[in-house]
């Protein structure tokens, strides 16, 4: 099926859901938008804003007539989802996600009836901030949008996810569910953990200090501490879900930044900043490579 | 002195220092502006985009003349000058500095002669960028500009250099040196170290990927990882001043991290996200709280 002829219903109305039914809409790339939220305000507002032809708070009501199926909330409740669609979904349905995780919702997806088609999908974008009205059009545009087909999952069900990447503007990728779970722990679940480590030790160094109540700590911290800091006001159930079902990947990573840290702690301690200046090196010159 | 009697000598046309001299120029601050540089060619290109009005090669002969010197090179650096620039300067002469560290930066201001005016300084801007290519007038502007004067500093040397952080938009602030220096470990140098151990972390975590010709790590890695890891990027000489200079409170605030990452390890081991999440909405609360 061509996305042109396709009935999408998107699952959340959230940032991810609601971008991706405004950049649907703004393309006029598809039949139909179907919104599935759990309150009435949201459907309202998706449809003043012009992000949905219809919505529905009925999750049942709002997959069983749809071709293409978007489950965009958080991983846990994408999981729940996926084990109760199955039997209300057209033959012949393709069911994609936008989770952040991908090795627990892929081995979900294994267990929908034989006529779906099912295929995890991870767009690489995002925001702290959270919610419709921070949902546009243009937040998929130029990022990568990793798709993961299953092996039963077929050519024509492959073709039509990658044709709404493309319609959104992003560009796809096609990686196995353990190595994309493997590298976002890298590049994006340790920078949080990263970043609430932060704000927890400032914290903590803050009630050391000798004049609390002047938040002198808070007062001065500037633009480096802000970016550093940044992503550890992210949702806490989403970071939830991504810890619990990417667990293993980011214990590995965790535990490599550990002792990275330890190591840069062991030279400070002996003063030996000489030591310590291929490693401030090494990382400055890949930053600097990164360009962002 | 007022300031708009005074020759100022700036010393090291970088970021800081021609940003400073650009915002004295522009708001026709003081009398004169001259300009010290290593190269003849940051001089004339000070001169070219109107930020000094005169400039040298030749410390002594740019700081003699001086009513108000303010050395703007990395910590090591104003170190090694305020062991020499004693006997060059005027009586009355007052020395500020806008070093990242003050404790062992005043200590050495103690050892200047008895006529000069020493007082310690540190705008917290910066970026991320140096040289003087990089520098703007608006580089202070409501940023907070500590000041930390020595016992022996006299109020009119005080007064004037509170004139200079006025003039040049900053906020001025008095702390003492080791309080300063206690609250930019937390807040400054740990975002560097954490940056750094992010970095050199996803660097060992791709090598240990599968299929490594491809860079897919780096391809993917999304704002969340470039925002976390900004500063790593930072300027190594100015970092490694830094880190030896501020080695006892970094280290304090590294050892706090240290535990904070443990603890979080521990939780993420035993998959008790309960326990975490009061972790993780601390720090969410508190960064939403800071607003940038």
């Amino acid at each position: 099926m061509q996305l042109s002829r396709a009935r999408v219903a998107i699952d959340g109305l959230g940032l991810m859901g609601g971008s991706l039914a405004a950049a649907l809409r703004a393309q006029d790339a598809c039949r139909e938008v179907i919104g599935v939220a759990r309150r009435e305000s949201s459907l309202s507002m998706a449809m003043t804003l012009r992000m949905i032809h219809r919505g529905t708070t009925d999750l049942r009501e709002g997959v069983s007539e749809a071709d293409l199926v978007v489950l965009c909330t958080p991983v846990g409740d994408i999981l729940a989802k996926l084990g109760v669609i199955g039997p209300w979904l057209k033959k012949g349905c393709v069911v994609l996600d936008v989770g952040s995780t991908k090795s627990a919702i892929c081995q979900a997806m294994e267990r929908l009836p034989e006529g779906v088609q099912p295929i995890g999908g991870h767009p690489m974008c995002g925001k702290e901030a959270s919610g419709l009205s921070m949902a546009e059009p243009t937040l998929y545009r130029d990022r990568v949008f990793v798709l993961a087909p299953l092996e039963r999952t077929a050519p024509e069900a492959v073709a039509l996810a990658e044709e709404l990447v493309r319609a959104i503007g992003a560009r796809p990728l096609y990686l196995e569910p353990e190595r994309h779970d493997r590298i976002v722990a890298a590049i994006s679940h340790l920078p949080y953990l990263l970043a609430v480590t932060l704000v927890n030790s400032a914290e903590q160094l803050d009630r050391q200090d000798g004049d609390r109540q002047d938040a002198m700590l808070w007062a001065l911290a500037a633009s480096g501490f802000g970016d550093t800091s940044r992503v550890a006001a992210s949702s806490i159930p989403m970071m939830a879900d991504i810890l619990h079902t990417n667990r293993a990947p980011i214990l590995e990573a965790a535990r490599v930044a550990q002792a990275e840290l330890a190591r840069m702690i062991d030279l400070l301690q002996e003063d030996d900043i000489e030591a310590l200046l291929p490693l401030l090196s090494a990382a400055r010159d890949r930053r600097r490579g990164m360009n962002r």
